[in-house]
């Protein structure tokens, strides 16, 4: 069996955006050597997500509003996690709807993917550096 | 370490429908051979599903009425989504809530599984063929 | 290739509760001897989740407030799966926000953890025994 990961550096200026990150995994597994095997995407922080669906504009600004609405930024007083002193309790929802990571197969050594599939980086508290791990096992 | 993997094809006429494919899971493990690892099954289209909760059609009924209030199909105007000529706006949506993928435990050849649980494919976008992934590693 | 599985035994008195799982999977990969893999954990039943968030008191009350507005209790009459005789329609809904399950990477025998990721098993229908699963495979 073999193993490797890389953890990927973003940093996204926006409070709330999508980032493709499929070609970043794809030279993670290139790199890997992994013909067969699993990989794991996860975000490192609590306020982000990667997830797996359409890289159509549209659907991204969809997806924000329909986010904002089951979980809005203001007023910062809904969140009790803001008496901490953050400002950011919506995220930490937000994130629970997008998903923490996804878990992808390898097959012949590529991401063994349907037609649409594509993997983004989703971040919901921006303006800072945060990290994506990419996990791989296999042979 | 061994792998494998299998497709399978199905087709829900109905535009929401789900369908419990736990069988063909086991039959997945039975075929590979694995005694002890992980299965990872997933949708490999973005409007679509694959989640484990219980085969109960009282259930299955709320969680419809649920994402389709969470998401609405109508009115098509609603998603941005839709200008692209789609109507699958809200199954982009529904499928965030209810997740793309399950991991499973493999344990002396068996689904390691608890009393009620049981793996459905969840279809949101109906009437035309689509794909769930079945991979397995493990040995 | 190597693997491990360990079945916790949870009994949280409350309907809804959280608790922080995080040092029994430590323990788990420890005893497991893996140093590099993945690991598993999921809620072996489908009225509870296992998820990674932030161990925050008042996230965690902004977490039941949210989860109730999106899948109430009661009414109980709500819920078709309340017909069966359960009450329990709402946990179902509340799980799959939530999530049934996480996977983590292992790395140096070490969870590979950005700074503030906690595991939690999140209960929806407190009140009996139920377990969660840690699976793990690797070298």
């Amino acid at each position: 069996m073999q193993s490797f990961h890389k953890e990927l550096w973003l940093h996204i200026p926006k409070r709330m955006e999508f980032m493709n990150i499929t070609s970043d995994v794809e030279n993670a597994i290139c790199e890997s050597g992994v013909k067969e095997g699993l990989c794991l995407i996860n975000a490192m922080h609590i306020t982000a997500s990667v997830f797996i669906n359409d890289d159509e504009p549209g659907l991204h600004r969809d997806y924000k509003t329909w986010l904002e609405d089951l979980a809005p930024h203001e007023p910062l007083s809904k969140y009790d996690h803001n008496l901490t002193g953050e400002d950011n309790g919506d995220a930490h929802h937000k994130r629970q709807i997008m998903g923490r990571e996804v878990v992808v197969a390898i097959t012949e050594g590529q991401l063994h993917f349907g037609p649409w599939e594509q993997i983004f980086y989703g971040e919901f508290d921006g303006g800072r550096k945060k990290r994506v791990l990419i996990k791989i096992i296999g042979e």
